[in-house]
């Protein structure tokens, strides 16, 4: 191998081995540690961003991404090394444009505003929180300025989570979203499905429901851990090593699709290439790209009728005495129940776009400085009600439910409508690839799908920009329309039934 | 504050961040990590530990504590200040002999080595462990051979636990202790007392009672979490991020005094002055007295009458079954009852002495190359069956039954005995100076005792050198005959009962 490029993955193996510490020390942090222990914690990670940050901005990582272009070319555009040479050359640009003491602030305020949230939610205590939001926006300002203006500054932030992606291309996308979505729930303001009733379902049981789920899709105890959090997330600290974090709530079973949201997630770092382990590419390709595949197994995958019908048996003898009488035709119609509601994670796959488009719109006012921090929460409200027609009774089931912009994740929300967007692009690619799938599914054989999602999305890791990931899976550009259908057939169906 | 300290503080802070994240990733492996994530952790520990030692070796830090010598002679030697500068000179002229190369391969095949050793314990199997052995002694060797040369080779090691104390000070207090342990142990062989019998104990009971006893001396969940492991530790992240572990067995209460083992450790970090936060200050002085700690609340207080008699009501309501009819005076006696055993960790307050004398034997003979690691279970099995009168039946039960050499803890096996000697100075220490412990324990109040070890001892941190320390809270140098009169008036009463 060239020795110039064995010194660039010697040196970005470093980095990835600091980065996996600090992501590590983040899991630790919302999953295992004492609560006195944030302060302290919040210089740790601060410190491993800035030896990370340092490392990588080194000058000699520029030198010899320049060096190697001969050999990047020399090789196929999506070779393991031309990918990560190209990358790793877009990466470091992007970088040395960062100081390393605002890569570390940002890092120290995100730990500790994620400490202020968790609080702050608890008291239900709003006032509590803007500080911390403060912060985090004139951070983000700082941030910014770092780059070329573009045509919008929320550009800028989208970048972070979704690569060549611009605002005014979801903007598109999410106009047309809008147009069907709200007559749709106008019109599922008479949904008469129930639901599936209050349990009380006990934590083991759900824990049990989960894992059988989980493991159905390729969850394995040599390689995954499950536990429960504050707010359910994924991480990964090797493509062998993923950890799935949930919630139990005794009333509903939102741990069951928390659970198939994020193995969806934890698959998608599971099945990227060994070859590529310890190098920046050894993660997902996108957020959207990402949430797309947690979306898949959760909602594509988890709320349809082939699924139902192998997990509705199972369901009914793990709660005998809750769901004993539940058909299942009752269940599949209760889980794809179309209702307006105030939690963005509980929210049905209707309403759930509505909820992103009052984000993107807030996040792009708060970063232009249209909108302040002080008036945030009636601006929150006074949209909820206008978007999805219910007042917002308390902030706690408002503008503080979400852990994102207490760590400084601003650009991040509408990935998650893009995911579902690109969802069913690349489901109905798989779907056409693989024929007996609903079959497969019926019997707990979902091996089918994750075999090729592996080998026609996961294995890829971040070799690929998104646009050319999309394109190589589901055969094109971002489309809102198999989506919209997708919706339509299923919810238009069972709102006029 | 003079800015070269203030320099001198911030370097010293990010290798503080370092190791505090490398010591997180190995209690993490230990606890939670999935067992596939193994290989690529002890990467990440590698690149941790490499990073840790370069930046601490760094030649500004040598000219900062030089620069800062007058500053350090005008404040009082016991200054939070001065000590910093002084003991960051002597650990960064150690730290300068070992090579960043070698002190990462040290880390990288003590994370390895302990998952061969998880696996070769598991399978009771000496010959897969036993490259691992191998490949720690030459890691050894070639670290031995940084340092100048001093009587004996072992020195080098025990110098990494026990600073100060040399292979020749440690022989002649175990010379005195074998005097006396041996004809103990052949007057134990008439100790009458039964045991508490074989449960069976739920794990949830023991976890209970564990927290119990651990409340009491000190646990707090807001700084302390209890997890189990294959191995019980102690490890912190921060003077108010502490985690022990325990392992439970339905047949044994082991894991009750392996909780109160561990917090002792625990304690002992927890009580360091929150001043010395990310310094090389910031933890236990030495792992001599380390151990004295947790050994003083396991032994000392955890085996002594008026604790039991304030556990004895709670461990019967716990375990009724099993335990409905255990009197307060047999359960004193059946966890102070004298008898070989195979297991040091399981081992009495008598026969512990000769499962370490033996270790240290073994070890200093392999490190001089008069024992192979081939003839190794022999050698332990022959000296076993001399000091302690069993025959070992498998290696599982004999030098399987260790983690230590996995991970390369040569020269930390007689700093057990070393703790338990002080254990008893300290003790004494503590006595004297407050009257009444006896009646407060009955009552489960062992608040005195723990203020008074926080303010005499765990505060100091590594301020002072383990001698320095010893003296201040005890009295004096290291001394046997505190710790055999306190044997003898426990065991020599026992025995002849």
């Amino acid at each position: 191998m060239d020795e110039r490029l064995a010194e660039l993955k010697r040196r970005l193996g470093d980095v990835s081995d600091l980065r996996s510490a600090s992501a590590l020390l983040e899991w630790d942090q919302m999953v295992m540690m004492p609560h006195a222990g944030a302060a302290v914690r919040a210089d740790r990670l601060a410190t491993l961003e800035r030896v990370a940050h340092e490392r990588f901005v080194d000058d000699r990582i520029g030198e010899l991404v320049e060096e190697l272009r001969e050999l990047e070319t020399s090789l196929p555009h999506d070779s393991d090394d031309a990918s990560l040479i190209r990358v790793t050359r877009r990466d470091w640009e992007k970088a040395r444009r960062v100081p390393a003491d605002l890569a570390a602030r940002l890092t120290k305020v995100a730990s500790e505003g994620m400490e202020g949230w968790v609080a702050a939610r608890a008291a239900n205590d709003y006032s509590a929180f803007r500080p911390w939001l403060d912060r985090q926006l004139e951070l983000k300002l700082e941030y910014i300025a770092c780059f070329e203006p573009t045509g919008e500054p929320y550009d800028i932030l989208l970048e972070d989570f979704e690569p060549g992606t611009t605002t005014a291309e979801v903007r598109a996308v999410f106009e047309r979203l809008e147009e069907e979505l709200v007559p749709m729930i106008a019109a599922a303001a008479g949904d008469a499905s129930g639901g599936i009733g209050d349990g009380p379902f006990s934590e083991e049981g759900q824990r049990s429901l989960g894992l059988a789920a989980m493991t159905a899709f390729g969850f394995d105890p040599e390689s995954f851990r499950l536990d429960s959090t504050v707010h359910p997330f994924c991480s990964s600290f090797a493509t062998s090593d993923i950890r799935v974090t949930t919630r139990y709530h005794a009333r509903d079973l939102e741990s069951l699709f928390s659970c198939m949201h994020e193995i969806g997630h934890g698959l998608y770092e599971r099945g990227v290439s060994p070859a590529l382990e310890r190098t920046p590419l050894a993660s997902g390709c996108s957020s959207g790209l990402h949430e797309s595949q947690s979306r898949l197994w959760e909602n594509v995958v988890g709320r349809s009728l082939p699924f139902c019908r192998w997990l509705h048996p199972q369901l009914v003898a793990t709660f005998p005495d809750a769901l004993g009488s539940l058909t299942l035709e009752r269940f599949h119609a209760a889980i794809n129940r179309v209702q307006p509601s105030f939690i963005r994670v509980d929210a049905d796959e209707v309403t759930y776009g509505m909820h992103i488009i009052l984000r993107f719109e807030l996040e792009q006012e708060l970063v232009a400085g249209t909108l302040s921090t002080t008036d945030l929460p009636d601006a929150w409200n006074a949209r909820f009600a206008e978007y999805l027609g219910l007042a917002v009774p308390e902030d706690r089931l408002g503008v503080l439910q979400d852990v994102h912009w207490s760590c400084g994740l601003f650009g991040y929300f509408p990935t998650y409508q893009l995911g579902n967007v690109m969802s069913v692009q690349i489901w109905e690619a798989a779907k056409a690839a693989l024929p007996g799938l609903d079959e497969q599914f019926a019997q707990g054989d979902f091996s089918g799908l994750g075999t090729w999602l592996r080998e026609n999305l996961y294995s890829l890791g971040r070799k690929l920009t998104p646009k050319e990931t999309l394109a190589r899976v589901a055969g094109g550009p971002i489309d809102p329309e198999p989506y919209l259908r997708y919706l339509q057939s299923k919810h238009g169906a069972s709102v006029t039934a």
